[in-house]
């Protein structure tokens, strides 16, 4: 695997690796220096043509974790502004020095047109509304510590599937992984087509909670109700907003997911929000060795300069900074 | 001390710990290689919600300097646009991984908010009208440095007291350590009372001058002409204004300071700033070693690790990085 | 050498020794761990009143293969738009720690300024019309590394000569280092005078192109077009454009060069941008070791360290980080 574009390349072995290798770096970011050696002089540049300082933090924090060198190529005071090309941006980046592109744009398909252009490892960030793999991998990952496996699991992703990449990319990795996935929402907030997803739809969230292990709340977008795809943000809430009463819906196991940031009082209530069953923070904090453990496969000598992961493992116990 | 919100938490002891320590970290900051190990592996993140550079490279030096990572969760930028609120903020950095959390914010009492939902270590650089206590440590050092000790001397702050936040830390710290504090200032610049603080107050420079070791001028800001808290800049300057001819007026040994950026020609004249008995440049270079001196109590072992600062001192000696 | 603010300061001496160290540094960038420890403990400030995120990366780049720390003083979020003056600025950034100070001014001057007011090595990284040493700096190592020398090479440098910092540095440094120089501009885009400019001129690109070992095109703004220098783009395009056509006029063995960033289809077209002999791309890689040369003379203990090239060399080799 050279870059990561979309779930697709990873399949459910290549999720199992990431998630295993994730394991090691967890133990790594709980020590008192929480960084490894293992990509001393490689070059990690953020190329983020929409703004997201939580996951360009996430990101860098794990590339400086495993002693990555970080920029930022900031396209708001760049060259970018000044009329060049993606392609001679990427070009440009690369002569600079950078090992890995991590791309972030509104557009589906950048990513994967850097990764034609570049030679470095390209990760995609978000594009349009087509994937963001990393997220889905650090949701498995969560889903996984929380409740064991994904296996027979009943997952309800919520609101605005149409126009989320995070939706498209927790879809493939779900389904990759043995969970059912059912979406909920309004129809305007569904794609004109379902066909080939491996999913159920449901209109009605109360009757669809009680069914489920997770209840994954996507971030409603305020420019949506400029578009009249909803009402009015209050008729949604009402509707779709996962509220106290409707999380007393949930099952003892069950938990609570969203990709942040949250617009409490809107999609969630902020006191379903901080309730012991959310794993909002967990999500945030498991980004870190996820990243780490997508990086060191794409930048590191990967998984065969370790026979297995138990000798990553104490391959990394060895190698402290 | 877990956190530093105001000149408050620390009382006099603790500001002779803080300043002690510096004593340490300016030798360290003199050196060929300016740093020690003794943060290494900690994360420190700027979380500023209004601009200031010079504040932000000074407390990232500082972390620098003790082998600290930095991060700038740039507002600009980020999730706060998108309507997040501080609290997820705070959360959300908290799980990427931050140790401290430098905090700045158009509101008082921020900072505080932020500490009561951080398990992180916060440091106040600067509340609406409330505190900037890294400022006022940086002026105490200062001022100790150029005359010794501030037991018994006559400070001086001049200018909008109001709406300023370096004058309220700065008051507390003098207080503190011995010295008396004088406001010069028209009325409109006075807070409505001053019940309960340890100052005087002056409407007229010129007498005050002769009898101060340190004025410490304070910046003007152009947006109080249009709240019409002062006629015009011209009439402020006349009167309040530290042109050459009051500086005259100071004794041989007394100090001109101002916590930048200066409005050379409002409330200082050019030729003032530049004199051999301005301190402003060295407020800015104690910065670092003050804050590295903040950070390393806050989060390094602190004093407990060493029996005295004179072990400190020692033990610094023996770690170069 | 304490500043380098023109190729003035160089000469063809100054340009030889840095183009050496260049090739010391290009081993370096090579190695799967590109760093060398030469730098440790010293910090690069980028101080850029103008945009510019290669010329930034680039420096930093090379800053950190030193294993120097860096720190960008933002100018549009700073106290320079609470009005500080740029000498208080440089004071600040000076008492902060910065070692050397890398200046980008929309005014021509800036950096020799700063200069005089900063005890710090200033590198000037572009000043309006007048310099961008570094940049000439990389194109004569470019120059040199494809064609064997200078010495008796025709550069024709193409375009808005009239506004441009790039192509004053070039040809002091093409001058200096053999090579003749032809302009190729419409009147209205080159300087009033030429008196003393080691230079011809022509105004008839497709009868210079089949004499010229390297054709160097300018970047075309569009904000000249709004001043009425040239009548439209495209009749612009029309007559300086390098187009397939053209680039079909050039012998076998010459090369194309452009600063970047291009406008493809502008004072470019895309497919000549991409032909094996354009070397656009050379010139951002080469741009890192050459920074690196600069900074190593600079704040390095320099050439007086080692006794030739050649031993600076060979110490290289066994100082790898």
């Amino acid at each position: 695997m050279k870059h990561l574009l979309s779930i697709d390349d990873l399949g459910s072995a290549g999720i199992d690796e990431v998630l295993a290798l994730t394991d090691s770096f967890v133990e790594v970011s709980s020590r008192s220096i929480p960084k490894v050696p293992a990509l001393r002089g490689k070059t990690v540049v953020s190329l983020f043509y929409e703004d997201s300082t939580r996951t360009r933090m996430s990101f860098e924090t794990a590339a400086k974790r495993l002693s990555a060198d970080t920029m930022t190529f900031s396209v708001g005071t760049s060259s970018v502004k000044k009329g060049e090309s993606i392609r001679d941006t990427v070009q440009t980046i690369e002569a600079i020095g950078a090992d890995a592109i991590v791309v972030r744009h509104r557009s589906s398909g950048v990513p994967a047109q850097v990764a034609n252009w570049a030679s470095a490892a390209v990760i995609n960030a978000g594009d349009g509304w087509h994937e963001h793999p990393t997220q889905a991998l650090l949701d498995t990952y969560t889903i996984q510590k929380r409740l064991g496996s994904l296996e027979g699991r009943h997952i309800a992703i919520i609101g605005d599937i149409k126009h989320s990449r995070v939706a498209r990319s927790n879809i493939k990795a779900f389904h990759a992984m043995g969970a059912s996935v059912t979406l909920v929402a309004p129809s305007t907030l569904l794609p004109p087509s379902l066909d080939g997803w491996p999913v159920e739809v449901s209109h009605d969230l109360d009757s669809t909670l009680p069914t489920v292990d997770v209840a994954y709340v996507l971030r409603m977008q305020r420019e949506r109700m400029s578009e009249a795809l909803v009402p009015t943000l209050r008729e949604y809430t009402e509707r779709f907003g996962l509220n106290s009463r409707r999380a007393d819906l949930l099952s003892q196991t069950a938990i609570v997911m969203h990709p942040g940031p949250m617009n409490r009082g809107v999609e969630i209530d902020a006191a379903v929000a901080d309730r012991a069953n959310s794993v909002v923070v967990d999500q945030v904090r498991n980004g870190v060795p996820v990243r780490m453990a997508v990086l060191f496969l794409l930048l590191g000598s990967g998984s065969e300069m370790f026979g297995s992961i138990d000798s990553f493992a104490s391959e990394m116990e060895s190698v402290r900074v």
